[in-house]
């Protein structure tokens, strides 16, 4: 018998496949090293310190953090960024309260609403009309979202996105403050900002109170690592404190905090030569794109540059052709596919070699394809109001008995669970939100399109799960 | 500059200190190997599965542990057991409803309770008198709780505590389900129970609904990894699936994920013969440490004979001296000292040399020590009710304001946080739970004796968190 999950992820690594795609050590073993696990792998014996009560060599990791993102407090974290955001949100807000929630923030965050009860009011951000993403969230409409709902305790959003969209967290969080607010940032995608001049800068710069960060994505540390960074004295630390330990396991791995301890050290001795030539290659790549004649990449005043955010809408090719033909005929895998484009995430870790060989695949696939009528985005956007604010919290919601109804029936009734593609994990229906035409007709688009949703619709069957009227 | 906690790790695996604590594996690098890990870490895509929504690779790892335990269904751990326990309590109850606690269960377990507002009924163990430890939760005492509280939900308690002390899941579940309940045991120090007939059986086998398993604390495989079983039709799988996905990050490791298939894979294949072989030098060790003059060892049937509690009581020597002879004379390191016993783990990955080592310590030791008048348990216990039933349930009192005062000023007040020490990881007091004068000397106690205590006390200022009234 084979232990085949691992025979094959080491098959996979061997394999001629380039990586563009988490996690952000994009497998440089030559570079990043362990000794196999089994033989150092412990538990919080003397001398090892405690995760949740750090005072020894957890606490000098996380001093490393402190240093090299320049937050008031960094903690480690070990169950990826959403136990970060659940612990924030859990800190921050009180069963009841009134939240402003970015409407394209990850399902952890719903999950948070769901468990400590609180009442959103979701803030949509506008989606760009070529490529169809969600852009960034108007400082101007958390302005008028406060004064429209007074009673808001604070807000969460994403920043940046998926792909690499950043908000004015300068302008929101004091905006946040002014109000008496707490500012908590998803910047999941944002370890990498500040560490280099050619990157946006992070939203703990920006006077966020908690900023939440994975190290897997855009940094070279295993899967599953973290940080939560807090600044200002308008968090509880000891809430916070009480909060993680209670999303997080009381068996922390000391190879994943071993991993973050690597990639911070790495980080502040190697790290700023490293950025430097990582920026001038990726600036030198993304021109090279913008060259090609009908793959279009945005260029975003603000953006994180480092997330390739590839497009064939409006060519003869599909979003999810486009990424099997990448995958299979050139070993490039994407991180997702979503409509039209794909996205290739890069990092530090990529080599010039890796960079080459996408851009002669896309130049490749740019030289077959034509203009054509494959256009995915501009169906389903119309004028949408800047705020909802779900008739049923999600924590309610969930709570509701449930039935299955075909999707054409489950029109007028309250979705019962949470519809998503994964990636990104944004959902497009949460708990307790009237499902409308539009929002079928997107979903049909995304299956239409091969893509798969995930959660409380079952395509086969055809059977959506509603709240019981 | 180094990274000092990879460095730590690494020199102290060479170092010939010998692990009577988990990890289960004990670092025998050469039965169980990985790769770098840095170079097949991977995430979700094309052909590697997902954990949420699993039916490739990462299925073909669950059958094999439904086939090891021969439970109905189980799913993989990332979050450590803290993560299935969250998952499996918020599951099986719903905001308000009554559950029958054991009150010796981990905090995670309380966790549980305050995230989603349950009412618990406390049922307490009985003290062994001799060793001071929580021994089995009573059959006939769930039954009166259910008569006294008809209106519970459903039970959680651990089996096989941290001691070994194994309850009768059998007669337990039995009694649950006929009061129509959900019973859930935290068998996190149980993965090993039904490997080999020298053990007890698995709660899974006597009957409860759901069993949540640490993998890495008894058997070969990383920590934070762990598995949730689930039988028969009285519990919602879909909302365990989504409670799964809401508390386990949704960037879970493939390295963790891995090596639960190593460990299973190993289990399936080679596990018999391995077990029968520990199983032969473990009862011979346990037969030599009896020979010992004033070091006890309780022999309590029924127990998991896996855990030696080694105790000093009414000898010369404290637990706490014993335990760092054991550590600094002999470099043996034990899981943990607790009063006046010390707790060393075995594992089916202990060797013949490591049993050897501990068996020569303790001889050592034995000759040295003579009887005494140093007793730890017999002070503190008096007679207790089986139940009680807090005024205030935690969720409740989580959310309450709180102030800091002496501890003798805290008599009277309720608790306004955690009281416990780690490990085991059993609060001595829960949010809400009223502070009297036994429960300041037992933490008195503890202190005196050198040991820590974690969460809402701190001896040197002598500030304890309680509600405010």
């Amino acid at each position: 018998m084979k232990a085949q999950l691992y025979e094959s992820l080491i098959e996979y690594s061997e394999s001629n496949a380039y990586p563009f795609h988490m996690p952000g050590h994009k497998r440089q073993a030559d570079r990043f090293s362990m000794l196999n696990p089994y033989q150092f792998d412990l538990t919080e014996i003397d001398g090892f310190d405690n995760l949740h009560e750090a005072d020894g060599l957890i606490a000098q990791v996380q001093e490393k953090a402190e240093k090299l993102y320049g937050s008031g407090e960094s903690r480690l974290l070990v169950n990826g960024s959403s136990g970060g955001i659940l612990a924030a949100i859990a800190t921050a807000f009180h069963p009841g309260d009134w939240v402003l929630v970015a409407r394209n923030c990850h399902k952890s965050v719903y999950h948070a609403l769901e468990i400590n009860r609180l009442r959103p009011v979701y803030i949509w951000p506008e989606k760009n009309r070529e490529y169809g993403f969600f852009m960034d969230i108007s400082a101007e409409n958390v302005k008028e979202a406060l004064k429209r709902w007074p009673r808001i305790k604070g807000m969460i959003l994403t920043s940046p996105t998926y792909e690499g969209i950043v908000s004015d967290i300068r302008q929101i969080s004091k905006i946040i403050h002014d109000h008496g607010g707490i500012c908590i940032v998803d910047e999941a995608h944002g370890a990498h900002l500040g560490q280099y001049s050619y990157f946006p800068e992070s939203s703990i710069k920006g006077g966020a109170d908690m900023v939440i960060q994975s190290l897997h994505k855009t940094m070279p540390a295993l899967t599953q690592t973290g940080l939560i960074h807090v600044q200002g004295d308008q968090v509880d630390r000891r809430r916070l404190g009480k909060m993680l330990s209670t999303y997080q396991t009381s068996s922390p791995s000391y190879v994943l905090m071993a991993s973050v301890d690597q990639c911070l050290t790495w980080a502040l001795s190697e790290g700023k030569e490293a950025f430097e030539v990582y920026a001038d290659r990726l600036g030198r790549l993304r021109q090279a794109i913008h060259r090609l004649k009908h793959i279009r990449m945005p260029e975003i005043v603000g953006a994180d540059p480092s997330k390739l955010v590839l497009s064939v809408e409006g060519t003869n090719l599909s979003g999810k052709a486009f990424y099997d033909c990448l995958r299979e005929d050139h070993h490039l895998q994407m991180e997702m596919v979503c409509g039209s484009y794909v996205l290739a995430m890069t990092s530090v870790c990529d080599t010039e070699e890796g960079f080459r060989r996408l851009f002669y695949a896309l130049k490749a696939i740019d030289g077959k394809i034509m203009e054509g009528n494959i256009r995915f985005w501009n169906v389903t956007e119309s004028f949408r109001e800047p705020f909802s604010c779900p008739l049923m919290p999600p924590g309610e919601a969930a709570e509701r008995p449930v039935e299955k109804v075909t999707l054409s029936q489950a029109i007028g009734h309250l979705s019962g669970d949470y519809i998503y593609q994964y990636p990104p994990g944004i959902p497009i229906l949460a708990p307790g939100e009237p499902i409308d035409a539009s929002i079928c007709l997107q979903m049909k688009q995304v299956l239409e399109a091969g893509q798969m949703l995930h959660g409380g619709y079952d395509p086969e069957q055809d059977q959506m799960v509603v709240i019981k009227k």
